[in-house]
Protein backbone atom coordinates (compact mmCIF):
# COMPACT_ATOMS: atom_id res chain seq x y z
CA UNK A 1 0.00 0.00 0.00
CA UNK A 2 1.24 3.36 -1.14
CA UNK A 3 1.72 5.93 1.58
CA UNK A 4 -1.30 8.07 -0.07
CA UNK A 5 -3.88 4.69 -0.12
CA UNK A 6 -2.52 4.53 4.10
CA UNK A 7 -3.47 7.95 4.30
CA UNK A 8 -7.24 7.37 2.69
CA UNK A 9 -7.17 3.75 4.67
CA UNK A 10 -6.48 5.78 7.66
CA UNK A 11 -9.09 8.43 6.96
CA UNK A 12 -11.92 6.13 5.96
CA UNK A 13 -11.80 4.30 8.99
CA UNK A 14 -11.85 7.33 11.47
CA UNK A 15 -14.67 8.49 9.07
CA UNK A 16 -16.41 5.35 9.71
CA UNK A 17 -16.37 5.70 13.46
CA UNK A 18 -17.50 9.32 13.26
CA UNK A 19 -20.40 8.80 10.60
CA UNK A 20 -21.37 5.60 13.13
CA UNK A 21 -21.95 8.40 16.14
CA UNK A 22 -23.11 11.40 14.89
CA UNK A 23 -24.41 10.29 11.50
CA UNK A 24 -23.52 10.66 7.61
CA UNK A 25 -24.85 14.16 8.18
CA UNK A 26 -21.99 15.19 10.72
CA UNK A 27 -19.44 13.74 9.09
CA UNK A 28 -18.03 16.94 7.58
CA UNK A 29 -14.01 17.02 5.86
CA UNK A 30 -13.44 19.82 7.96
CA UNK A 31 -13.85 17.67 11.36
CA UNK A 32 -12.08 15.06 9.83
CA UNK A 33 -9.35 17.36 9.01
CA UNK A 34 -8.89 18.67 12.81
CA UNK A 35 -9.71 15.39 14.31
CA UNK A 36 -7.07 13.65 12.19
CA UNK A 37 -4.78 16.78 12.38
CA UNK A 38 -4.40 16.85 8.65
CA UNK A 39 -5.18 20.00 6.32
CA UNK A 40 -8.13 20.30 4.64
CA UNK A 41 -7.01 20.75 1.10
CA UNK A 42 -5.06 17.49 1.92
CA UNK A 43 -8.40 15.83 2.45
CA UNK A 44 -10.36 17.55 -0.21
CA UNK A 45 -7.51 16.01 -2.52
CA UNK A 46 -8.43 12.55 -1.50
CA UNK A 47 -12.41 13.08 -1.73
CA UNK A 48 -12.93 15.64 -3.85
CA UNK A 49 -16.67 16.93 -2.03
CA UNK A 50 -18.44 15.57 0.90
CA UNK A 51 -20.78 13.68 -1.63
CA UNK A 52 -17.89 11.81 -3.00
CA UNK A 53 -16.69 11.26 0.95
CA UNK A 54 -19.83 9.73 1.74
CA UNK A 55 -19.94 7.52 -1.12
CA UNK A 56 -17.04 6.10 -0.34
CA UNK A 57 -16.96 5.89 3.65
CA UNK A 58 -20.34 3.44 2.56
CA UNK A 59 -17.96 1.49 -0.12
CA UNK A 60 -15.08 1.34 2.53
CA UNK A 61 -17.74 -0.43 5.63
CA UNK A 62 -18.88 -2.60 2.78
CA UNK A 63 -15.34 -4.03 1.64
CA UNK A 64 -14.68 -4.16 5.51
CA UNK A 65 -18.10 -6.07 5.84
CA UNK A 66 -16.43 -8.52 2.58
CA UNK A 67 -13.56 -8.98 4.02
CA UNK A 68 -14.50 -9.95 7.56
CA UNK A 69 -18.10 -11.33 7.12
CA UNK A 70 -18.76 -12.80 3.40
CA UNK A 71 -15.20 -14.41 2.36
CA UNK A 72 -13.92 -16.04 5.03
CA UNK A 73 -17.80 -17.85 5.53
CA UNK A 74 -17.35 -18.73 1.57
CA UNK A 75 -14.68 -21.11 2.87
CA UNK A 76 -17.83 -23.02 4.70
CA UNK A 77 -19.00 -26.10 2.76
CA UNK A 78 -22.17 -24.66 0.85
CA UNK A 79 -25.55 -24.97 2.37
CA UNK A 80 -26.16 -25.08 6.06
CA UNK A 81 -22.56 -24.84 7.73
CA UNK A 82 -22.17 -21.72 5.09
CA UNK A 83 -25.34 -20.05 6.13
CA UNK A 84 -24.38 -20.72 9.74
CA UNK A 85 -20.86 -19.48 9.40
CA UNK A 86 -22.46 -16.11 7.78
CA UNK A 87 -24.08 -15.33 11.14
CA UNK A 88 -21.94 -16.25 13.31
CA UNK A 89 -19.23 -13.83 11.41
CA UNK A 90 -21.97 -11.44 11.20
CA UNK A 91 -22.44 -10.95 14.70
CA UNK A 92 -18.72 -11.14 15.86
CA UNK A 93 -19.06 -8.43 12.93
CA UNK A 94 -22.14 -6.67 15.12
CA UNK A 95 -20.56 -6.99 18.25
CA UNK A 96 -16.63 -5.36 17.15
CA UNK A 97 -16.52 -1.57 18.05
CA UNK A 98 -17.19 1.42 15.51
CA UNK A 99 -14.04 1.43 14.05
CA UNK A 100 -14.52 -2.00 12.42
CA UNK A 101 -17.84 -1.12 11.02
CA UNK A 102 -20.08 -2.78 13.52
CA UNK A 103 -22.88 -0.86 14.13
CA UNK A 104 -22.45 1.21 11.35
CA UNK A 105 -25.08 0.12 8.48
CA UNK A 106 -27.25 -0.15 11.11
CA UNK A 107 -26.62 3.89 12.24
CA UNK A 108 -26.83 4.09 7.95
CA UNK A 109 -29.86 2.73 7.25
CA UNK A 110 -32.05 4.81 9.79
CA UNK A 111 -30.22 7.90 9.31
CA UNK A 112 -30.48 7.72 4.95
CA UNK A 113 -33.71 5.80 4.65
CA UNK A 114 -35.47 9.07 4.44
CA UNK A 115 -32.83 10.83 2.72
CA UNK A 116 -33.21 10.82 -1.28
CA UNK A 117 -29.92 10.80 -2.99
CA UNK A 118 -26.71 9.01 -4.37
CA UNK A 119 -25.66 7.56 -0.79
CA UNK A 120 -29.22 6.21 0.23
CA UNK A 121 -29.14 5.06 -3.00
CA UNK A 122 -25.93 3.09 -2.96
CA UNK A 123 -26.79 1.97 0.81
CA UNK A 124 -29.70 0.47 -0.70
CA UNK A 125 -27.65 -1.98 -3.43
CA UNK A 126 -25.30 -2.89 -0.28
CA UNK A 127 -27.94 -4.33 1.25
CA UNK A 128 -29.82 -5.39 -1.29
CA UNK A 129 -26.34 -7.44 -2.27
CA UNK A 130 -26.22 -8.58 1.42
CA UNK A 131 -29.62 -9.79 1.92
CA UNK A 132 -29.70 -11.95 -1.96
CA UNK A 133 -26.34 -13.17 -1.06
CA UNK A 134 -28.42 -14.83 2.40
CA UNK A 135 -30.81 -16.39 0.34
CA UNK A 136 -28.67 -17.60 -2.30
CA UNK A 137 -26.89 -19.67 0.48
CA UNK A 138 -30.35 -20.56 1.86
CA UNK A 139 -31.48 -21.48 -1.55
CA UNK A 140 -28.57 -23.80 -1.97
CA UNK A 141 -29.23 -25.16 1.25
CA UNK A 142 -32.74 -26.27 -0.43
CA UNK A 143 -30.42 -27.69 -3.03
CA UNK A 144 -28.34 -29.64 -0.67
CA UNK A 145 -31.95 -31.47 0.56
CA UNK A 146 -30.58 -29.59 4.14
CA UNK A 147 -33.65 -27.24 4.21
CA UNK A 148 -37.37 -28.22 3.12
CA UNK A 149 -38.11 -26.97 -0.49
CA UNK A 150 -40.97 -24.82 0.21
CA UNK A 151 -38.73 -22.47 2.22
CA UNK A 152 -38.92 -19.14 1.44
CA UNK A 153 -35.26 -17.85 1.02
CA UNK A 154 -36.02 -14.44 0.82
CA UNK A 155 -38.26 -14.59 3.91
CA UNK A 156 -34.94 -16.52 5.50
CA UNK A 157 -33.00 -13.80 4.44
CA UNK A 158 -35.75 -10.74 6.19
CA UNK A 159 -35.88 -12.65 9.20
CA UNK A 160 -32.18 -13.15 9.89
CA UNK A 161 -31.93 -9.26 9.23
CA UNK A 162 -34.24 -8.99 11.73
CA UNK A 163 -32.29 -11.32 14.11
CA UNK A 164 -29.50 -9.04 13.76
CA UNK A 165 -31.08 -5.70 14.35
CA UNK A 166 -33.17 -7.05 17.29
CA UNK A 167 -29.28 -8.35 18.57
CA UNK A 168 -28.34 -4.99 18.05
CA UNK A 169 -31.32 -3.06 20.02
CA UNK A 170 -30.98 -5.37 23.07
CA UNK A 171 -27.07 -5.28 23.33
CA UNK A 172 -26.94 -1.72 22.23
CA UNK A 173 -29.83 0.05 23.61
CA UNK A 174 -30.96 -2.35 26.40
CA UNK A 175 -28.00 -3.28 27.71
CA UNK A 176 -29.18 -6.92 27.73
CA UNK A 177 -26.97 -9.53 28.67
CA UNK A 178 -28.38 -12.32 26.88
CA UNK A 179 -28.36 -11.02 23.88
CA UNK A 180 -26.46 -12.71 22.04
CA UNK A 181 -27.81 -15.76 23.46
CA UNK A 182 -31.20 -14.80 22.36
CA UNK A 183 -29.63 -14.03 18.83
CA UNK A 184 -28.29 -17.27 18.38
CA UNK A 185 -31.31 -18.38 19.36
CA UNK A 186 -33.66 -16.56 16.71
CA UNK A 187 -31.82 -17.90 13.93
CA UNK A 188 -31.72 -21.56 15.36
CA UNK A 189 -35.32 -21.14 15.32
CA UNK A 190 -35.42 -19.70 11.79
CA UNK A 191 -33.72 -23.34 10.50
CA UNK A 192 -34.97 -25.38 12.93
CA UNK A 193 -38.56 -24.70 11.58
CA UNK A 194 -37.31 -25.80 7.96
CA UNK A 195 -34.78 -28.39 8.29
CA UNK A 196 -34.96 -31.91 6.67
CA UNK A 197 -35.73 -34.99 8.84
CA UNK A 198 -32.06 -35.67 7.51
CA UNK A 199 -30.61 -32.93 8.18
CA UNK B 1 -57.60 21.44 26.64
CA UNK B 2 -56.71 24.81 27.34
CA UNK B 3 -55.11 27.04 24.81
CA UNK B 4 -51.63 26.50 26.87
CA UNK B 5 -52.05 22.86 26.98
CA UNK B 6 -53.06 22.64 23.15
CA UNK B 7 -49.72 25.05 22.02
CA UNK B 8 -47.79 22.44 23.90
CA UNK B 9 -49.26 19.77 22.06
CA UNK B 10 -48.88 21.24 18.31
CA UNK B 11 -44.82 21.89 19.75
CA UNK B 12 -44.55 18.10 20.73
CA UNK B 13 -46.57 16.89 17.34
CA UNK B 14 -44.15 19.04 15.09
CA UNK B 15 -40.79 18.19 17.48
CA UNK B 16 -41.41 14.48 17.07
CA UNK B 17 -41.38 14.89 13.42
CA UNK B 18 -38.06 16.93 13.17
CA UNK B 19 -36.70 14.41 15.68
CA UNK B 20 -37.78 11.53 13.44
CA UNK B 21 -35.86 13.09 10.41
CA UNK B 22 -32.87 14.94 11.99
CA UNK B 23 -32.68 13.24 15.57
CA UNK B 24 -33.10 14.35 18.81
CA UNK B 25 -29.74 16.29 19.05
CA UNK B 26 -30.55 18.54 15.97
CA UNK B 27 -33.77 19.41 17.71
CA UNK B 28 -33.27 22.74 19.20
CA UNK B 29 -35.97 25.43 20.82
CA UNK B 30 -34.83 27.62 18.28
CA UNK B 31 -35.40 25.24 15.41
CA UNK B 32 -39.11 24.45 16.94
CA UNK B 33 -39.31 28.54 17.11
CA UNK B 34 -38.78 29.19 13.42
CA UNK B 35 -40.25 26.22 12.19
CA UNK B 36 -43.43 26.95 14.23
CA UNK B 37 -43.14 30.88 13.65
CA UNK B 38 -43.47 31.25 17.57
CA UNK B 39 -41.03 33.46 20.44
CA UNK B 40 -37.98 31.49 21.55
CA UNK B 41 -38.83 32.83 24.70
CA UNK B 42 -42.37 31.23 24.42
CA UNK B 43 -40.87 27.96 23.81
CA UNK B 44 -38.62 28.28 26.91
CA UNK B 45 -41.86 28.81 28.91
CA UNK B 46 -42.87 25.69 27.77
CA UNK B 47 -39.75 23.37 27.67
CA UNK B 48 -37.21 25.72 29.93
CA UNK B 49 -34.40 23.53 28.16
CA UNK B 50 -33.05 21.25 25.31
CA UNK B 51 -33.01 18.46 28.04
CA UNK B 52 -36.20 18.99 29.16
CA UNK B 53 -37.69 19.15 25.60
CA UNK B 54 -36.23 15.79 24.62
CA UNK B 55 -38.07 14.17 27.83
CA UNK B 56 -41.03 15.53 26.57
CA UNK B 57 -40.81 14.81 23.18
CA UNK B 58 -39.83 10.49 24.25
CA UNK B 59 -42.61 10.84 26.89
CA UNK B 60 -45.04 12.19 24.07
CA UNK B 61 -44.29 9.71 21.68
CA UNK B 62 -44.83 7.00 24.68
CA UNK B 63 -48.04 8.38 25.11
CA UNK B 64 -49.50 8.46 21.38
CA UNK B 65 -47.82 4.83 21.09
CA UNK B 66 -49.84 3.56 24.92
CA UNK B 67 -52.91 5.39 23.02
CA UNK B 68 -53.22 4.26 19.47
CA UNK B 69 -51.69 0.48 20.31
CA UNK B 70 -51.49 -0.68 24.05
CA UNK B 71 -54.90 0.78 24.57
CA UNK B 72 -57.22 -0.57 21.74
CA UNK B 73 -55.44 -4.01 22.00
CA UNK B 74 -55.90 -4.31 25.60
CA UNK B 75 -59.78 -4.73 24.62
CA UNK B 76 -59.18 -7.74 23.16
CA UNK B 77 -59.17 -11.21 25.01
CA UNK B 78 -56.13 -11.98 26.91
CA UNK B 79 -54.14 -14.70 25.52
CA UNK B 80 -53.21 -14.76 21.98
CA UNK B 81 -55.96 -12.73 20.39
CA UNK B 82 -54.44 -9.89 22.71
CA UNK B 83 -51.07 -10.32 21.57
CA UNK B 84 -52.12 -10.79 18.05
CA UNK B 85 -53.87 -7.67 18.23
CA UNK B 86 -50.56 -5.50 19.60
CA UNK B 87 -48.78 -6.71 17.13
CA UNK B 88 -51.57 -5.85 14.30
CA UNK B 89 -51.97 -2.03 15.73
CA UNK B 90 -48.02 -2.12 16.43
CA UNK B 91 -47.29 -2.80 12.44
CA UNK B 92 -50.54 -0.18 11.62
CA UNK B 93 -48.06 2.33 13.86
CA UNK B 94 -44.68 1.88 12.32
CA UNK B 95 -46.61 2.31 8.50
CA UNK B 96 -48.06 5.48 9.68
CA UNK B 97 -46.20 8.99 8.94
CA UNK B 98 -43.69 10.62 11.42
CA UNK B 99 -46.09 13.06 12.51
CA UNK B 100 -48.09 9.90 14.49
CA UNK B 101 -44.96 9.06 15.64
CA UNK B 102 -43.88 5.46 13.37
CA UNK B 103 -40.60 5.58 13.06
CA UNK B 104 -39.52 7.80 15.78
CA UNK B 105 -38.85 5.08 18.36
CA UNK B 106 -36.47 3.27 15.71
CA UNK B 107 -34.71 6.37 14.67
CA UNK B 108 -34.39 7.64 18.89
CA UNK B 109 -33.16 3.47 19.23
CA UNK B 110 -29.82 4.43 17.16
CA UNK B 111 -29.35 7.82 17.89
CA UNK B 112 -29.13 7.54 21.71
CA UNK B 113 -27.77 3.77 22.18
CA UNK B 114 -24.38 5.66 22.34
CA UNK B 115 -25.23 9.12 23.71
CA UNK B 116 -25.48 8.31 27.93
CA UNK B 117 -27.47 10.81 29.79
CA UNK B 118 -31.10 11.19 31.02
CA UNK B 119 -32.73 10.78 27.27
CA UNK B 120 -31.14 7.71 27.02
CA UNK B 121 -32.34 6.57 30.18
CA UNK B 122 -35.73 7.35 29.67
CA UNK B 123 -36.00 5.91 26.07
CA UNK B 124 -34.01 2.30 27.40
CA UNK B 125 -37.10 2.23 30.36
CA UNK B 126 -39.91 3.07 27.81
CA UNK B 127 -38.46 0.26 25.41
CA UNK B 128 -37.74 -2.49 28.01
CA UNK B 129 -41.59 -1.62 29.40
CA UNK B 130 -42.90 -2.36 26.27
CA UNK B 131 -41.11 -5.42 25.53
CA UNK B 132 -42.13 -6.27 29.15
CA UNK B 133 -45.87 -5.83 28.28
CA UNK B 134 -45.60 -7.64 25.61
CA UNK B 135 -43.66 -10.66 27.46
CA UNK B 136 -46.06 -10.56 29.90
CA UNK B 137 -49.09 -11.09 27.49
CA UNK B 138 -47.65 -14.23 25.77
CA UNK B 139 -47.11 -15.61 29.27
CA UNK B 140 -50.91 -15.08 29.30
CA UNK B 141 -51.14 -16.99 26.45
CA UNK B 142 -48.73 -19.76 28.28
CA UNK B 143 -51.59 -19.74 31.07
CA UNK B 144 -54.43 -20.33 28.96
CA UNK B 145 -53.01 -23.25 27.37
CA UNK B 146 -52.42 -21.13 23.59
CA UNK B 147 -48.81 -21.50 23.41
CA UNK B 148 -46.67 -24.55 24.95
CA UNK B 149 -45.65 -24.12 28.30
CA UNK B 150 -42.10 -24.37 27.42
CA UNK B 151 -42.14 -21.35 25.41
CA UNK B 152 -39.80 -18.28 26.60
CA UNK B 153 -42.07 -15.14 26.61
CA UNK B 154 -38.64 -12.94 26.62
CA UNK B 155 -37.50 -14.37 23.43
CA UNK B 156 -40.47 -14.32 21.60
CA UNK B 157 -41.09 -10.55 22.90
CA UNK B 158 -37.63 -10.28 21.61
CA UNK B 159 -38.13 -12.34 18.41
CA UNK B 160 -41.55 -9.68 17.88
CA UNK B 161 -38.99 -6.73 17.67
CA UNK B 162 -36.78 -8.16 15.86
CA UNK B 163 -39.53 -8.74 13.07
CA UNK B 164 -41.16 -5.38 13.40
CA UNK B 165 -37.39 -3.85 13.09
CA UNK B 166 -36.81 -5.91 9.72
CA UNK B 167 -40.38 -4.44 8.76
CA UNK B 168 -38.58 -0.67 9.10
CA UNK B 169 -35.80 -1.91 7.44
CA UNK B 170 -37.61 -3.42 4.66
CA UNK B 171 -39.94 -0.94 3.23
CA UNK B 172 -38.27 2.28 4.65
CA UNK B 173 -35.15 1.63 3.29
CA UNK B 174 -35.56 -1.27 1.07
CA UNK B 175 -38.67 -0.05 -0.67
CA UNK B 176 -39.33 -3.84 -0.58
CA UNK B 177 -43.62 -4.20 -1.43
CA UNK B 178 -43.46 -7.02 0.51
CA UNK B 179 -42.11 -5.44 3.84
CA UNK B 180 -45.79 -6.16 5.55
CA UNK B 181 -46.47 -9.09 4.08
CA UNK B 182 -43.04 -10.49 5.15
CA UNK B 183 -43.69 -8.61 9.03
CA UNK B 184 -47.34 -10.95 9.17
CA UNK B 185 -45.63 -14.13 8.32
CA UNK B 186 -42.31 -13.48 10.16
CA UNK B 187 -44.92 -12.80 13.46
CA UNK B 188 -47.05 -16.19 12.51
CA UNK B 189 -43.92 -18.33 12.17
CA UNK B 190 -43.05 -16.89 15.76
CA UNK B 191 -46.48 -18.09 17.24
CA UNK B 192 -47.01 -21.17 14.99
CA UNK B 193 -43.71 -22.60 16.24
CA UNK B 194 -44.77 -22.40 20.22
CA UNK B 195 -48.93 -23.09 19.48
CA UNK B 196 -50.35 -25.74 21.52
CA UNK B 197 -52.27 -28.83 19.37
CA UNK B 198 -55.14 -27.40 20.78
CA UNK B 199 -55.17 -23.76 19.67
Amino acid sequence: MGKGESTREAILRHAIVVASRVGLSGLTIGRLAQELDLSKSGLFSHFHSKEALELQVLEYGAARFVENVVKPALAAPRGLPRLQALFDRWLTWSQSDPSSGGCFFVAMATELDDRPGPARDLLVRLQRSWIDLLAGVVAAAIREGQLRPDSDPDQLAHDAYGAMLAYHHASRLLDDPAAEERARRSFASLLDARRTPAS
